[in-house]
C-alpha cells in the first residue's frame, strides 16, 4: 500500500495532465513556469545553505549542508525533459540527498531545449565536472545523480567525459530515467494506465524538442540504452514501479551488465515518476534517499 | 482591475479555508505544514544566496542578492498568526525584497506559540536586531520589515528596542499589518466579503494562541494599535484594498501622525492579505515592491 502521502505527487502531476489537456497549446514559457512549481510538493530540508555559481560556464547551485564533508561533492542533473525544470526546481530534493549522504550537491542549471538542443545539455554537464575537477575535487570523491532527462544525463555526462579523457567519478545514480528517445519501452504499454504524467505523447513531443531537426534517437548521448557501458563507475538506479519509463531503468540496467558494471535497480512499488520529490513528506521517498546514501557513502570514502 | 495573476494567491487562501472548514480541529503539526506551502506561489527571485545562521540565539536566514551592499540589511519579520510561517515560507519573497532594495535580509525564525507565547516572538526578534548591531552593522544602515503578524512586529520590535535602550534602525515597514489583538476593526464588516482567507474567528484564535493565559490583548507590545509611537523612525505601511485587516493599518498610522512620525499608507486595490507573496507573478506585487525599495534606499544611504 502506498502511502497516503504519496498522493501529494499524484495530485500535482494530474493538475499539469489536466492543465496541457486544457491547453494543447500552451506557450513554452507558460510551461516552464508551471513545471516550476515540481519541488512545492518536497519539505525544506533545512540546515542546508544555498550559494549559486558559474561552473565552467555553466550556472549552477551549490546546496551546502551544515557540518558536511565539503571535498565530497554529488554532482545533481535535474529532470524535465531536457526542455522545463531547473536547479530551483530540484534545490530541496537534491539538498536532502546531500545532508543524507553528508557531502556537497552541486545542482547544474544547463542550457534546455528547444534554445539548446542535443547535445548542449549533456556538454554543459560535463563542463560542470571538469569545473569540479579543476577546483581540485577528487574524481573518486564525486559522485553523479539525476532525475528523468537528468536521470540520462547521469549516465551520458559519463559518456562524454570518457570521450574527452576525463576521469570516472565514484560511482552514477539515474532516478527514474529516461534513456530511450524512441520510447519503446514495454511499460508504456504495462503501467499506461498507472503511471498519471508520463505518456508516450508526452515523451516523443521533449524528444523531437531535445534532439532538434535531423536529431539520431539511437545516439547513445541522448538514448544512453544504446551506449558502450564498459569503464563506468557502479550504477544505482531507482524507479517507481507504476512508471511508464520503468522499462528504461531496466535495459539501461541490462545494458550495463553486459558490460560487466556493478549496477543495482531498486524498484518502489506503486510510486510514480521520481517520487523523490515527496522528501520529507512520504516515506517511501525518505527511505529511497536513506538507501541512495548508504549505497553511496562508502564509495565516496565516507564510511 | 487586479491583474489575473493576483488571483493565484486567491486560489491559495480559499484552499486553507476549505480545508480549516473541512477539518475544523486540525492539528498544530497539520496546519503548519498547510502553511508551509505559502510561499509556493512566489516566483524564485534568482541570483540570491541563502545561508543560515544563529543570530543573537535565534535561528535565521540570511538572503544576500550577488553584488548587494553587505553592510546595509534588511531584517525580516514573517507573518502567520504568530503560530505558523517559517523562514522558509518567506525566503523567496524577502529574496525580491533584498534584491530590489540591493542590501541583505535577515529573515528571522522566532519562536512561535503555542510554544513560546507573547512575548516571545518579539524578545527573539530583538535579539536578533541586537545581534546585528553587535555584528557592527550600524543602526542607520538597518531597516525593519515584516507582513501581517510579523508587520505587527515591525513595530513592537522597535518599542522593545527603545525599552531596551537600542538605537531605533533607519524605517520600518509593515506589510498588511495585523496590529490589534482585539479585531476591532471597521474593516471586518466592510471587507467581510472580499478577504478570502483573515476573518475575526482566526484572528480570535491566533490572538488567545499568542497571547496565553491571562495575556493582555490591550498591551502595546502585542497591539501596536496602543503604542506611544514617539522617537520611531519613518514608516511605511502597504496594504491590500479588500483585507478585513485594512483598518488595523490606518490605525496605526493615525497613532503614528498623532506622535508626530514620518507615516505614509499606500492601500494596493483589489489585493489580498500580504500581496506581496505575489512576487515575481503579479504586477500589484512587483509595484509594491518597487515603490517600497525606492522610498527606503536613499533612508539607508543607498542613494
Amino acid at each position: 500500500m502506498p502511502s497516503v502521502q504519496s498522493e501529494e505527487l499524484k495530485t500535482l502531476y494530474k493538475g499539469w495532465v489536466a492543465a496541457l489537456a486544457a491547453n494543447p497549446n500552451m506557450e513554452l514559457g507558460e510551461m516552464r513556469r508551471m513545471f516550476e512549481h515540481w519541488g512545492d510538493v518536497t519539505a525544506e530540508p533545512g540546515g542546508v545553505d544555498y550559494v549559486e555559481v558559474t561552473a565552467g560556464g555553466v550556472p549552477a547551485l551549490w546546496a551546502t549542508p551544515k557540518g558536511c564533508a565539503q571535498d565530497r561533492v554529488l554532482l545533481c542533473t535535474h529532470g524535465g525533459g531536457y526542455v522545463t525544470g531547473s536547479m530551483y526546481t530540484h534545490r530541496k530534493v537534491y539538498g536532502h540527498f546531500a545532508k543524507a549522504i553528508g557531502c556537497r550537491a552541486l545542482i547544474v542549471h544547463y542550457r534546455r531545449a528547444p534554445e539548446h538542443v542535443h547535445p548542449g545539455p549533456v556538454d554543459d554537464v560535463v563542463a560542470s565536472y571538469r569545473w569540479l575537477l579543476d577546483q581540485g575535487v577528487k574524481p573518486q570523491h564525486i559522485a553523479l545523480t539525476g532525475d528523468s532527462a537528468g536521470g540520462g544525463l547521469a549516465i551520458t555526462t559519463l559518456l562524454r567525459a570518457r570521450e574527452r579523457g576525463l576521469p570516472m567519478p565514484a560511482a552514477t545514480m539515474p532516478l527514474s530515467p529516461w534513456a530511450d528517445m524512441e520510447a519503446t519501452g514495454k511499460s508504456f504499454a504495462s503501467n499506461g494506465e498507472k503511471d498519471v504524467l508520463v505518456s508516450r505523447d508526452i515523451i516523443k513531443v521533449m524528444a523531437s524538442t531535445f534532439l532538434g531537426e535531423g536529431g539520431n534517437p539511437k545516439d547513445p548521448l541522448a538514448s544512453p540504452i544504446h551506449a558502450d557501458l564498459r569503464g563506468f563507475p557502479p550504477i544505482y538506479i531507482q524507479v517507481g514501479g507504476d512508471e511508464t519509463l520503468l522499462d528504461d531503468s531496466q535495459r539501461l540496467a541490462d545494458r550495463a551488465r553486459k558490460a560487466g558494471i556493478d549496477v543495482t535497480v531498486d524498484v518502489y512499488p506503486d510510486m510514480q515518476h521520481v517520487f523523490h520529490f515527496l522528501a520529507g513528506v512520504a516515506p517511501e521517498a525518505d527511505d529511497a534517499i536513506r538507501k541512495l546514501a548508504s549505497w553511496v557513502r562508502p564509495k565516496l570514502g565516507l564510511g
